[in-house]
């Protein structure tokens, strides 16, 4: 038989990794015989749109750049699956599809939209007794996916916001004069990548010096008073603040939402900033570090990627012992020495679902966390890549689409 | 004898590494005895703040890490000294705290301005018998200073450049959709860090497709009608485009100006954004870069850090022959194989002036820049640094001030 997979969502530095592991996997397995990629997502069935990946994957060189290489190699989409009753001719024309390709099993490698899809495909080939397999495998920076420890991809964009925002650290020191920097970061509604930037602490930094999670308090009142007690401390104090915190004034929200009904998150950063300039007045100035939290593969961590290889290697293996309808999952073991197992979940439980940052593990009025959860962030930011440059530059994988 | 450094103006990823070429050239010298640091510029010999680099710096080890960390280790300055008819008194404080600390040369480590201070300085020492040698080592990202045939911290900046676009242009293509994003870059009024974007194009990226440098032509008539142009061409069309240029509509500009006078820039990028929404209305993005362009070590160019402290080492070694009031500057011998030698220069033909992009390096109706251009570039952004880490962070020197 033959398999197909896709990607799906949007990008981050470890989704080409998990393409490595099912296909790595896949050429192992004396079962199955070529791996499709389905180009843009599921979107790349329907209509009709398989490159064959060892055609394009042919040397171990290539599957090593695949691997380290940002973004998604098949591209991806933000199409969401209808329900059966709503269209029942979509699931005929992917069924179709993977049949005349003799695809055995299907991995979606997504987040939770695309365990919603997940979810759906594979109810609708088990309740019409249809043997292909499908499987999810998760990816997400904002690390908000349900029932696994964490997501593929976190650990890298965590590993970018440390050493970025150290990096920042440095620049906003160089005058004597007090000033503010506030770092606006991605997460949408969950504070898990901003916590994560608290792990500049175990490195004897001070910064950041005040870190808002949209789980904890915010008022405008709140941030400058407490903006107004670092700077007695700190000449230069950092702020680490969510894109999803929610704020007393919604008036600044652009309103505008994407197809899944998210609300497109920015401005947060600016509008902090603003609040600075017009009630303290000190030197202030706002970061928004944009796409690059979910793209720069030359500071991928080590322990993301290799775990992001391992859980699509898992994957196949789950479809070939008859698994599906799962999203292949983290549990983490322990913290120290670090070790995780490859565990599974019913997708039924994972789609459409947000997983928050604890309450428990913020501390400090609102601004701060916990050392338990610097024990648990520390370990995915481990461990530097390898980058194969030419000319200066990180060499990445492409095909001609 | 001893001697006394300070770095000044914007912060870069080389200025340390120069520091610490100044620091191992006088240690290595038996006419030295210990090198003190000037905190926040030349501030710190007016309000008598100099430390003791060679109780800072213990080993060789630390030395590495001064190397490669951003930003100033000793602080940095916008102060600029005001002329010898204007305020004495200033000339006299700064002399007799050197004669104090037996300081026989002073190393400046910044940009135009601070020549202007090395310039006025070194006039005065000279114009009173006052044997204490000055001299300026050039940094800046904008590569615009006079004289010299680049500067350091610019290739380190471009490197940057070059990684991160190449990631957004993955990050860019996954969707089936046309889209436009547009990258703010620094630069101040010279094109020098955005045309060097174009390096990408010899690595067999299309990317970026428009080059928008302030020595170009520019209006946004001719923005909207090249973005269409690329369209036709490219899925996702990636602009790069200098926070300098200058537009037919000025509105937009903050009018705010630094304490030279310098007009800050910003805000291009979301004005064109908004302009390719209302105008063309696809998908849009702006992306500015911030200060990242200046910080980011961990992605320094080898050959700007090894010049870095290479120009540090022959400023001592000038001061030592008894040159006064010149700057260091690269001499370029050849492209390929890449060849420098360190000259110098009268800083009264440095201070206050800005290098631009030459106009014959500008091709493609304004848009791209020619292949001398990149021959140029190509060499600067060589080579990768190793980064000591802990906790998977970089390490950074850091002096309690």
């Amino acid at each position: 038989m033959n398999i197909a997979v896709a990607q799906s969502g949007g990008p981050t530095v470890a989704i080409n990794a998990s393409l490595a592991g099912v296909f790595k996997e896949a050429l192992d397995s004396n079962q199955i015989d070529t791996v499709y990629g389905s180009l843009n997502g599921i979107e790349g069935i329907i209509n009709q749109n398989l490159v064959n990946l060892n055609e394009l994957i042919k040397t171990d060189d290539d599957l090593e750049l695949v691997k380290l290489t940002p973004s998604t190699v098949l591209g991806s989409c933000r199409y969401k699956l209808p329900t059966y009753d709503k269209d029942a001719l979509v699931y005929g024309k992917i069924i179709e599809y993977f049949n005349k390709y003799n695809i055995g099993a299907f991995f979606y490698i997504g987040g939770n939209d695309s365990m919603d899809t997940v979810n759906k495909l594979s109810k609708y080939t088990a309740e019409n007794s249809i043997n292909i397999k499908v499987i999810g495998i998760p990816k997400t920076i904002d690390n908000d996916l349900c029932l696994t420890d964490h997501t593929p991809g976190f650990g890298s964009a965590a590993k970018y916001l440390s050493t970025t925002v150290q990096e920042i650290v440095r620049d906003s020191a160089v005058y004597d004069l007090k000033s503010v920097t506030i770092v606006e970061i991605m997460g949408r509604h969950a504070g898990w990548l901003t916590a994560s930037s608290a792990v500049l602490h175990a490195n004897d930094e001070t910064a950041p010096h005040l870190i808002y999670l949209p789980e904890g308090e915010f008022s405008q009142e709140k941030f400058l008073s407490d903006v107004k007690a670092q700077l007695e401390i700190h000449n230069s104090v950092i702020v680490a603040v969510s894109e999803g915190i929610t704020l007393d004034d919604e008036n600044y929200r652009s309103g505008k939402v994407d197809t899944f009904g998210h609300a497109y998150l920015s401005g947060i950063g600016k509008l902090l900033e603003n609040l600075v300039t017009e009630k303290i007045g000190c030197k202030v100035r706002s970061i928004e570090l944009n796409v690059m939290q979910r793209c720069s593969s030359h500071l991928a961590s080590k322990t993301d990627i290799d775990e992001s290889v391992l859980i699509g290697k898992t994957a196949v293996k789950a479809a070939l012992s008859g698994k599906t309808g799962i999203m292949m999952t983290f549990k983490r073991i322990s913290n120290n020495p670090y070790k995780i197992e490859i565990g599974e979940a019913d997708t039924s439980l994972v789609a459409n679902q947000e997983k928050t940052f604890p309450k428990e593990w913020i501390c400090d009025n609102s601004t701060n966390i916990t050392n338990d959860a610097l024990d648990y962030f520390l370990p995915l930011i481990n461990g530097e890549v390898k980058i194969k440059t030419q000319n200066g530059m990180p060499i990445h994988f492409k095909i001609n689409k």
